[in-house]
């Protein structure tokens, strides 16, 4: 990637994606392989006034150490100052901007599927809390590596497939128009029409059908549909994720039941979960099958009560740009934003306040996707009526 | 570096250096540039029973960019939480590595040397507390890069540089001895045996004499010389640096005079500062001229009232592994070891209680060498008596 193209790209995250304020402290989640990404957006986030941007650059060899080598003691353990790190963040309203993608694919597949599951780092509650009580301008984009491009394009020279990722990412975040942040505009307004039109059908449960899933997902009766980007408290309009190409509520925790197979390949953390199947009953998830990961994914579900729940049910149709591509990209930003997808663990509060009790809670938070081709989403509202949501991965209702 | 002798070393850090004990948390401070180094420390932290690795990849590219780009609230500001974390070490007893050696020379350059000088990072003080309280068993030590090694060896292939670089890193570390630790162990022997004598002499000052250089340090009553190896609180050993080669105490603050000729550059942070002369008047630095660099130093030692007064004196005798490598090596913590050297700003407390209200504050410290081939130091006592201490690079008293 060239610099001004990267340098532009820094602009579109920093202005229009976390639209960092002057005089905000910035969190930038990096790793190890996205340096130069990295160094753009740390300069575009002064540029913009930012008064600290404070760059983290995560290593998963120091985490698959832990795993190998670390007394249990070790395991899910941080010292206060990284909780800190995110309440500070809450209580100052700073902003937060991470760079997707692996850098590092695979490196925890073969670890102790127990001991991985066990290392989930505390600060997970704090950052929900921050999401939740909407202080927080943030924003997660993908950052193309090396790595990251083999495993998306294999077949091809190293050169060739980082190119290729790069052009794609420019593609799906609309870099490729003449102005990028009105292209979002537009887009972004489609998906907050489609929100506030499914929010007034008062859907009582959601059903997916495809091969190998048939999955009925309650809703609340206060879920309110989101998409196309937030505002914080303070009224800083933001794209959580970019690019985004989802609606997505907060379901009854209680009330999914039924089949469903992942239509992608699920990237966590180093571990890459294939073929997956999950089986509900009475809203828990009771059974997982995989090809390969379903002791890693089973374990971080594990890890609390909640983790077995849902916590956000999401459609996706095909006038966005990622799911035309028809490419596995091994990274949920991307990935989720192809496809209807549902995820277990931690729920957003887009509910009322007399629902909010009733919403799933947990340290986790995984999406996995199952919509796509041959996928079709029927509603069901309280009285009984059905409604066409999703056919053929279009918008079905008027 | 192969990877037999990469864990051989990381394990002398650990083991030895920092003395890192079962149950601690450890903080390891690195440099984009210094993977493989860090990810061994980190590997054998664990396995010596660390229950969390803290590692930090700084990247001089972030503060360039903060240096040029940010608001002036920037310079010198960190959230709490940062501050925090060194708090925290102090408190938990915990274990802290810093990889040194430049990964980035020169980046500095050229930059405003007044925002510079204002931008420093308040943990400093922080960290001063930790160290004089002895909570922390902490070690510095030589981590090799492409780029620092092309500094130190210029003439020749990258490869070759490197590969001289982590060989003379190994003979100054004593990694080439059959049992390293028990070389340290005879070295350190000799280093405190001659900084007990030192203090036995009672000096009231020191005076250097050399080509450019005729400087009197005046001593404070109680000043106690220390060197090879320190001991916490708890009675964990630890090598504050290794290599280390030095004997040092903390002077008077208040009686430096004369002028001082720096013997070898000094890499700053990024800024190399070359042919120091420092002018000294009632103890404080009237006068800074160099080559290149004085408005850096200048600037840093400005940032408060102590960086303009000394807060250490060293000194080295020619017995150590650097200086026979003739080797200008542009990092302070090999450099400082290859000769007698000064420090500006913050002191450490090697005096008894009741001069402890004299020694020097600052929230810099920052050495620079001034002995060496032609340099001569002498002592006087308070009655007047004249000691050689050291001629030609060998101690003369007995």
């Amino acid at each position: 990637m060239d610099r001004a193209a990267l340098e532009r790209y820094a602009e579109l995250i920093v202005r229009f994606a976390a639209n960092v304020q002057p005089g905000q402290i910035v969190e930038l989640g990096s790793e190890i392989g996205k340096e130069e990404l990295t160094r753009a957006v740390a300069a575009a986030a002064y540029q913009a006034g930012a008064t600290h941007v404070a760059v983290t650059y995560d290593d998963l060899h120091v985490k698959r150490a832990r795993i190998l080598h670390a007394p249990e003691a070790a395991l899910g353990f941080a010292p206060d100052w990284v909780r800190r790190q995110v309440q500070e963040l809450n209580e100052r309203h700073g902003a937060s901007i991470y760079l997707s993608g692996a850098a590092e694919p695979g490196i925890l597949e073969g670890l102790d599927t127990d001991r991985l599951g066990r290392d989930r780092s505390p600060e997970a509650v704090d950052w929900q809390d921050a999401i939740n009580a909407r202080t927080v301008n943030w924003t997660v984009v993908p950052a193309p590596t090396a790595a990251w491009a083999g495993m998306v394009h294999p077949g091809v020279a190293p050169e060739t497939a980082l190119e290729r990722l790069w052009e794609q990412v420019f593609h799906v975040c609309r870099m490729d128009e003449d102005d990028p942040v009105d292209a979002w505009r537009q887009r972004s307004g489609e998906l907050q029409t489609v929100a506030r039109r499914l929010t007034e059908l008062r859907l009582d449960s959601l059903r997916f059908v495809g091969p190998g899933t048939d999955l009925t997902v309650g809703l609340l009766p206060t879920s309110r549909w989101v998409g196309g980007g937030e505002r914080t408290l303070d009224g800083i309009e933001h794209m959580a994720n970019l690019p985004t190409e989802e609606v997505f509520t907060t379901p009854d925790p209680a009330r999914t039941s039924g089949v469903v197979r992942a239509t992608k390949p699920l990237e966590m953390g180093g571990t890459t979960v294939r073929d997956l199947q999950v089986r509900f009953e009475a809203g828990r998830a009771v059974e997982f099958t995989a090809a390969s990961g379903a002791d890693a994914l089973e374990a971080r579900a594990r890890r609390d009560e909640g983790g077995s729940f849902l916590g956000e049910v999401a459609l996706v149709d095909r006038d966005g740009r990622i799911a035309p591509l028809d490419t596995v990209f091994f990274d949920s930003l991307l990935d989720e934003n192809a496809a209807s997808h549902i995820a277990l663990g931690s729920a957003y509060e887009t509910v009322e306040k007399e629902d909010l009790n009733r919403i799933n809670r947990s340290e986790i938070h995984i999406d996995f996707m199952i919509g796509g081709e041959g996928v079709s989403v029927t509603g069901a509202t309280a009285a009984g009526e059905e409604i066409a949501i999703l056919t053929d991965g279009r918008w079905a209702f008027a």
